[in-house]
């Protein structure tokens, strides 16, 4: 497909005309460039240089084997890797960390009674795709960081494990407690899963994926089609990720020589029951075996049986005996030297360690990066060194924990603070729509980005084939918006992958890249995210590989090279104000919600309507919800709309030409740390961005103006006045930046 | 539980203190009595009556074999209910039809290719339950109505064959022409998807019943539990009852000698495809066989499978035999003519056939309507014989298609035009909340026996249960009303029971009374609606056959004894407020959706957003909605609001003394009438009411208005503006004939 899109395009083709087929009249001018042809011919001499025949090899090359973190493959990977890098002129090293990363040697998962089954635990090979044949260094299914343990009890159903299934258990007067749980892949990010069932007293977790979800019901299973068939097993991490990521050993700290190290009982971020992920195929005589009551409406999934809470009759033993291992990770860390602005970082990354093949997470990602970084290499070699520094990484221990990016922004925390304008973070990808989250001050320059780049399959630009995806399937609100609204909303980011640490912990603008929406994520972190796999069913012909590496290579040339860096702040000040609405409509529901509770309770009325022969009761009464003093952020929020309105307009109209830039642009990068906090968020100092978390209770899943949301959550209605204060003072000092930096040009 | 309560209150407690312990301070007075504490007391002395005991004994009596219309059992049933009448002092005659009436000779199901598979078409025996294993005289499954046919073809899933689904099948450009469909049960009456199918040119249909929707998702599966297994099978007829119910040779006539029959081949409502039901066991290798493309999201089953959508690979022979048979079907009619008005009567009826051993359906509320019939009529024997004329019907075959009710209806149509007062339906019941469907007209009434009528669980009045049922589970209109509305609104009634010739055909405001809502409809027209089966698991110890006993008989005896009959128009004029709302929502929604889903089409943003590797295609352009002139609608409501809130204030606190009660009662109870018209219902000139009708593409689902609301659902914008103003010009004559009750009172 890229091919042909070149070809149409032609190899002299002037950058406007360029512009104009991608997305007409949408690129008069490029922001923060006087001479936007010269930047846009250097765009498309990388975009020509993008060939979906390299990517497949290099896809094909690093996918061949297991390379997970210390594997022998991962590190042949990350010197083939570094090599590239070096023939492509760029300054390489190999940033190495010693971390604590447990591999499993013995799991064990018994049904014990009343039937037995031993589960198999073990992903079935495929005659039709022979990576699943390979068994040596290939990690079974298992969770990274969850405990060693030996235990015994009743099996309990408990849907997916968020809040919301133990508050439906505790109406069923079910209580965990000295039970072995067995939840839902789902809902949440796994590691909230074993997180809950421990701290409501369950000594051990199963988690499967249930075919409702993940499986026949989606398609045709592997090998016939891309979903998960009833051997494939989602591996991950349980590590306790919203408290901090990276080495659990060194919260905060880098693991190198000379960093203090927890004892490993000590970790926070370890998982304080066992847990093993498995097959619905195991999963099946497992939940065939429980009793009690048939689950409430919505607990089904799809497996051909009648789903049962429990506890019991079924009783298993769940043993896991992992070796603690301290390794050694290597990151690849690729320098270009900016021509002008050699102190200001446009940072841009991908993992290279898998689960096992990873040809989809994180190839398909990193072969999007090496195809870009090779074109900036040779923009450079031609004459076009990027005006600010560009440095590609390579980031390994991700999938256990984001750990290789997190040790390295924790090493280089000063010079990170000081110099990097941006992070741009890509992971898996896979055919379809267009997907960016990220910080919300680059939201116009991301649907500038957006617009000039054109879709594989329908020759429109992504922005428009977004749309058009939005305005056919999305939300009233999102189709009003689309109305509405002339940029695409820029979805916050929670975790899930390397921007983590750049975003939350130092408030580095930052974003996520990738296309999906038409490629299932039936392979996800099974032993079927092969290359065959990837190449038969996520991208066939690298199209939107080949897609991502112009979209970033766009994003990462624009960043690097504008004379005024394209940071504006309307959509930031809009997107606060929805939070704002978001919060008190939050609070309005629950105080709704509390009140109805409590009157049907008083009421008698669940008494009378729920089935007396049925052990479901009645849910407990709510605390009253008060009215909080939202004042504080709206002034905040008043304040801020007043002086990006002032600054963007003065960066989109003013004469610059009296400005010092080198200055200007510091104010526009540094922005994204004014906020942030360095006291951290409530319980995790770690996480300083005070507009986007990942959730504590969710994990991946993003809470904005969290320390608001989740004391609102949780019902901690005494707190909310105070963290509200919190948040406005930080937005406050975010508004008083925008004016210092406004107060710049004249 | 009934026994519990009798004892509590007592034998010889006033009838005050009943009404009061039922729900205190209600029924200070009985709508339409000046002497509410006699009736009460008579009310009592019938409730007191009731036994438990009795309805079992009863219930294994009539459900110890199958009872279909035409069968033996049936037979012996007849005259066994007659002796019962018989012996309770009524005058009972056996009203015989004569009607056609087909069951099945062979009955055969192969899957063809690409594998074979021979359905068994079989309902397991159990040894847990021994009518199970009774073959002689048992219909096996089938669907009434059905053509004979030998047809091969490919299959084609249809989801639940609904207009819907074929609209999403036409953007997969499958035509079903030439194929045979296999449709799930749900969301539309049967009889619709054969009915579909054919239009649309199938040759042939299946029906199954998906365990997700009816089988081991809702819960364990019989004997373990009350639900659906793999071998069970929901029969019932296919006869096309939105054109006409009853015998479908004789429309509008009554099957007796001397009524000129249509050939068979002309009868209209005889499906135009052979059509089988069958079992999910028998279903899941033909669903197994299809390829084609997966099927959208939410046409999923719960069967192990990825469901595809076809046509093919799988091909299917159909060949189903029935004999045409003409039989001789027996209503039982027992009357006891009315002390004061003889010739103002109120109907009670339940039909007695089966598709099987019918515990449930229709054997639970049979038994309630004898034990109320036994009260009614030892009241009369003590001498207090009611003062309207009561007829009690056991009606024949209206599983097949409402026939015995119908036939009787056509035969005595002109005298229950003059004298039929109200038709009081019931049908299977089972444990949990009440539920009333009827005429608006009777609203208030419907709600003053709620409060009459204590839940034998939960010790408080039907209507307090049920209003906290819908206070917990309702949805936020529901609540809303309920905080805002005095009565609990009487649903409006669709079809399927033997109220429809009543209400439908001749305008005699009718009800249905039932429970539900605690007690699994699993065995639903399987061969395992027996009586085990009932008493295991939908009414342990017949305490709702009791209370419902109950229900009905304050029912009729108020019905019967009122000085003025207890019709009030006010709930009435609300509700056609509510319909009327409903059409002009129901415009708007089309109209938005057309501009919209055109502007997509015009945008290219399906083109754009769906995946070109998929079949699935834009939907089609629709027909702009124009807006249409409700005013005609809008000023007959304003003139019944004022008329009926005029005519409620004098029966409520006018002086009647003066007046001829026989002339008032007349008018109130002809009221009804006055919503019919005597052309009917587009298409379908059996069905007279104006205001309820089952829908033409729904089936038993009610359409309230019916003639504005099917031409809007339809498309027909052309015909509604005229369809609103026939409606209209009905509820006018309506207003002036409550405008002349009005003027009756001085």
């Amino acid at each position: 497909m890229h091919e042909l899109k070149t070809a149409v395009f032609g190899l002299l083709v002037a950058a406007m005309a360029v512009a104009e087929a991608a997305d007409e009249g949408a690129i008069k001018n490029l922001t923060g460039f006087v001479d936007a042809n010269r930047q846009l011919a250097l765009e498309t001499s990388l975009v020509e240089s993008l060939s979906a025949t390299e990517l497949d090899a290099w896809s094909k090359r690093l996918s061949a084997h297991a390379h997970h973190a210390g594997s022998p493959y991962g590190r042949e990977n990350v010197r083939f890797i570094a090599e590239l890098f070096r023939s492509w002129g760029y300054d390489v090293v190999i940033e190495a960390f010693d971390i604590l990363l447990p591999v499993p040697k013995e799991r064990e998962l018994v049904l014990e009674g009343p039937r037995g089954y031993r589960a198999t635990l073990i992903e079935d090979v495929l005659e039709e795709d022979a990576s699943s044949a390979e068994r040596d260094e290939v990690l079974p299914p298992y969770n990274a960081f969850s405990k060693d343990g030996n235990v015994r009890g009743e099996l309990v159903f408990v849907n997916y494990g968020i809040p919301e299934d133990y508050e439906m258990l505790e109406r069923y007067g079910i209580d965990v407690t000295g039970k072995i749980v067995i939840a839902k892949y789902g809902k949440s990010w796994r590691g909230i899963k074993p997180k809950l069932a421990a701290e409501h007293g369950a000594i051990g977790a199963i988690i499967y994926s249930d075919p409702a979800d993940d499986g026949y019901i989606q398609g045709d299973v592997y090998p016939d089609g891309p979903f998960k068939n009833d051997s494939g097993v989602q591996r991950g991490s349980v590590m306790d990720m919203p408290l901090y990521p990276g080495d659990v050993l060194t919260p905060g700290e880098p693991a190198i020589k000379g960093t203090r190290r927890l004892k490993v009982t000590a970790a926070p971020t370890i998982s304080k029951i066992p847990v093993l992920p498995i097959s619905y195929r195991d999963a099946l005589p497992l939940l065939k075996a429980l009793g009690g009551e048939v689950v409430p409406a919505g607990w089904s999934g799809a497996l051909p049986i009648t789903y049962h809470i429990g506890p019991g009759p079924a009783r298993v033993k769940l043993r896991l005996v992992f070796d603690w291992q301290r390794i050694t990770i290597e990151n690849v860390i690729a320098r270009l030297e900016g021509a002008i602005y050699p102190d200001e970082w446009v940072i841009r990354g991908n993992h290279h360690d898998g689960w096992n093949h990873g040809a989809s997470d994180p190839v398909s990602g990193l072969v999007a990066l090496l195809g870009e970084a090779k074109g900036v290499g040779m923009l450079a070699a031609e004459g076009a060194r990027p005006a600010r520094t560009v440095i590609y990484a390579a980031w390994d221990a991700e999938e256990p924990g984001l750990i290789g990016s997190t040790e390295w922004v924790e090493k280089y925390r000063r010079e990170l603070d000081d110099k990097a304008v941006t992070y741009l973070n890509t992971d898996g990808n896979g055919r379809g729509f267009v997907f960016i989250g990220g910080s919300h001050t680059l939201e116009g320059f991301f649907n500038e980005v957006m617009a000039s780049v054109t879709d594989p399959q329908t020759m429109v630009s992504l922005a428009e084939r977004r749309r058009a995806m939005l305005s056919v399937t999305g939300d009233e609100k999102q189709r009003k918006e689309l109305e509405n609204r002339e940029d695409l909303r820029i979805a916050p980011l929670g975790s899930g992958s390397d921007y983590t640490p750049f975003l939350q912990h130092l408030g580095i603008a930052s974003a996520n890249f990738g296309f999906g929406g038409e490629s299932s994520h039936g392979s996800y972190h099974t032993l079927y995210d092969t290359y065959q796999h990837y190449t038969r069913f996520r991208d066939p012909g690298f199209a939107y590989a080949v897609t991502l590496a112009e979209l970033t290579g766009r994003t990462t040339l624009r960043m690097a090279n504008a004379r005024v860096l394209p940071f504006r702040f309307g959509g930031l000040a809009d997107s606060l104000e929805l939070y704002l609405t978001e919060l008190e409509a939050l609070a309005q529901t629950q105080r709704d919600e509390a009140k109805r509770n409590n009157r049907l309770l008083e009421e008698n009325s669940y008494g009378l309507a729920l089935d007396a022969t049925k052990s479901l009761g009645a849910p407990k009464a709510l605390p009253k919800v008060p009215f909080f003093n939202f004042a504080p952020l709206k002034n905040a929020l008043a304040e801020i709309e007043e002086s990006a309105t002032a600054l963007d307009k003065a960066l989109d109209g003013g004469n610059l030409d009296d400005v010092d830039l080198t200055v200007l642009n510091r104010h526009l990068y540094q922005s994204e740390r004014k906020l942030t906090s360095s006291e951290g968020l409530p319980g995790r100092d770690w996480y300083r961005h005070q507009v986007y978390a990942p959730g504590f209770y969710t994990g991946y899943g993003v809470k904005t103006l969290p320390r608001v949301r989740e004391a609102i959550e949780a019902k901690l209605y005494d707190e909310v006045d105070h963290q509200i204060a919190v948040t406005a003072g930080v937005l406050e000092g975010f508004a008083e930046h925008l004016e210092a930096t406004r107060a710049l040009i004249p």
